[in-house]
């Protein structure tokens, strides 16, 4: 038994059947990664009584560590607790004070009506098991334990409740028993936007950080192209964490020395955070006007918090109507070039700036689709202008389907700003 | 062997360190339900053959029908091909006119650099193998069978390649072996929003639909609390498709006479799209003023197509020179009564609604928080208002994290609107 693996179980037929996207298992992963714990299986199975015997017996013959999620809440099937129970050969039984908690709860929703003596079943824990402090909600996890050292760990599946158990109760009893950490999984991402992962992979060509499968000390790199740009992951396993540090911090300088005009920041980084921050640095205010992205580049700065000292605000021009009168783009422009255009963004860019005092306007107009396309404007067709201490526009052309496109649109235009800042 | 039954197994080490969250997975199980075949059982595994062989091994034993997703592209591990050939003791086989895919896809990425002898080993398949057509992608899925029938279909992890292959591929051979279906995975869902879970539960007490482990014909109803507001799911399985139409439209009937003031549409509504087709039913235009929100509320109403016929634009007024200027918003009322007030709120709704034209404004002011919060006006406050042939104006008070506030913010003043414009 390695005590830095663990399998996880994720119970409930709402994962099976597709309704509830399972973001609680990448969430464990990452914790417990982060403190060099692997997750090294991952299994799923529905609300039934032996599928859940079945998974996690098998999963302590392998590995020996199991958490769990689901199955525990007071109006759940709450299954996971007995069926787990029944492997260890443990009975259940009658936790008090857990039943008076779960009778109180059922009074605050259902003030009228009497508490059935079957909900009392659902204080029932099996004998011997370590309660988990649920401070986020009613139900408790569970900790079980054999004479051979191997535990499962049952944690609610309500992802706020499950985070502030695996916080608090389960990843320091898990480090405990695994002592401090020999090795970690690290990994470091450099995040780029502007240039497609074809163009990146022809600037590096192949195995530009060396080949991990051969050479000691080269990391893996992974492109990961997404909606805002293409990420650049490397990632060391199995390293002591110095090692690693080191490792990850020199692959992702020596991405920067080759791509880093398009890199906007690292790991978490939001492109409008980091405009933000850089005309707080020059002290300049930020104002936008939105076509095509209907208020989502104003919402992705006001995202931020503490924005409001940069960002003073906007105008949604989505009908040209609204161009003129509140942007001051002109009719004839609107006219001769229509809204898909260089004259227009322009004007936009210059009007938001002057209407609210801005140092900084920016605008975007464009082509969302699925209708409205020429075939001389076609659909993802955008412009999008700058003005500063001088404007600029560019025409820019992205693809996929209108989300997507809105993301991109938006995400072109804080790189715009971005670039007009920079330094040099 | 259950023909309707699948186990799906999902590859890849970015998913078990958590960087990847598997929403392919959630895909394949509604894809499929829809149809009356269940996954019974998901597994995820990483990157490593041994790891791949048992788990595929396992599920062959125990249910017979396996898809797998990832560790086939071109760039990728590529171990999972490999592993499944030797269980099913096939030998891998070079295939030309995938190698020559291949080929032309490196020299189109490398255009200086020499095609690698050793990547033509990802062009070979396992002996006897059917390959699946990749219409969205270059690596093509597998899909091998052995005499006992027992199969694994291998398809690629990334979701676009993934969806269309399993719907042009994957879906129909499993159909095809499946027969029709005699029972169907239906669910139907009633939005809700304004109301809290626990006052939805009161008003329906426990049991509204029946006690579905006792009587036939009751369906177990979930209560699904997001953002946006409270969905009530209903799923009825193993029934035949007539009769579970009937039983889940007649549950969304009894839940609707109970908290149908509440419900502003069935499963996948958005209440944008139900604002914006009243709006038109009624003739009317619509524009926003957005000072918390920040552009959110006209994100929402434009990642709708077809919103330009209602929705002409708005002000995102994040600063208050901003509400002055472009709103009509008085100093004196910002100096008396605060930015996040009744009369601010309804200047700012009658300033958008006379700026632009429009026949119905609608206003957002409030405190998303972290700062900025007081004793008075605490983190969470919003006052909503709606000027249309009248104007009203109401004061929330949401909870949650920044985003949750804004996004519950956006959604209560499209409420607000659906409710001003409802019949009656």
């Amino acid at each position: 038994m390695n005590p830095r693996q663990v399998e996880l179980i994720t119970i409930g037929d709402e994962l099976l059947l597709g309704f509830t996207i399972d973001t609680n298992a990448a969430h464990i992963s990452r914790v417990l990664a982060a403190k060099g714990i692997e997750i090294v299986r991952r299994t799923t199975v529905g609300d039934e009584a032996d599928k859940i015997a079945v998974a996690v017996r098998e999963a302590l013959d392998r590995t020996g560590a199991v958490i769990t999620t689901g199955g525990l809440g007071p109006t759940g099937d709450d299954l996971t607790k007995p069926s787990i129970a029944r492997i260890f050969g443990r009975e259940m039984k009658l936790d008090e004070s857990i039943a008076a908690q779960l009778e109180q709860r059922w009074r605050a929703r259902f003030p009228t009506s009497v508490f059935p003596a079957t909900n009392r079943t659902q204080a029932e824990i099996p004998e011997g098991a370590q309660i988990l402090t649920n401070r986020h909600g009613s139900a408790p996890g569970i900790w079980l334990e054999d004479d051979r050292g191997r535990w499962v760990a049952m944690m609610p599946g309500v992802p706020r409740e499950m985070r502030g158990m695996l916080a608090e109760e389960v990843l320091p009893a898990i480090e405990a028993r695994a002592g401090s950490a020999g090795t970690v999984v690290l990994s470091g991402t450099l995040r780029t936007t502007g240039i497609a992962e074809s163009a990146i992979a022809e600037q590096l060509g192949p195995n530009f950080l060396g080949d991990p499968r051969t050479e000691a000390g080269s990391l893996p790199l992974a492109y990961l192209p997404g909606v805002n740009g293409v990420d650049l992951r490397v990632t060391a396993k199995g390293l002591a964490p110095d090692r690693a540090k080191i490792l990850v911090a020199d692959a992702i300088l020596k991405l920067r020395s080759r791509v880093g005009a398009y890199a906007y920041g690292e790991d978490e980084a939001d492109l409008a955070a980091v405009v933000l921050d850089r005309c707080r640095e020059l002290k300049l205010t930020l104002a936008v006007a939105e076509s095509c992205t209907g208020g989502m580049l104003g919402e992705r700065l006001t995202n931020i918090p503490g924005s409001s000292d940069v960002f003073l605000g906007g105008v949604i021009a989505y009908h040209n109507d609204v161009k003129k009168k509140l942007l001051g783009v002109t009719a004839g422009d609107l006219e001769k070039h229509g809204a898909v255009s260089e004259p227009v963004a322009l004007q936009m860019a210059a009007g938001i700036r002057e209407s609210t005092g801005a140092d900084v306007g920016v605008s975007v107009t464009g082509i969302a689709g699925p209708g409205g396309g020429t075939p001389e404007k076609p659909v993802g067709l955008m412009w999008v202008a700058v003005h500063a201490s001088e404007a600029k526009a560019r025409r820019f052309h992205v693809g996929g389907d209108r989300a997507e496109i809105r993301q991109r649109a938006a995400q072109a235009a804080l790189e715009m700003v971005r670039r007009a800042l920079s330094k040099g």
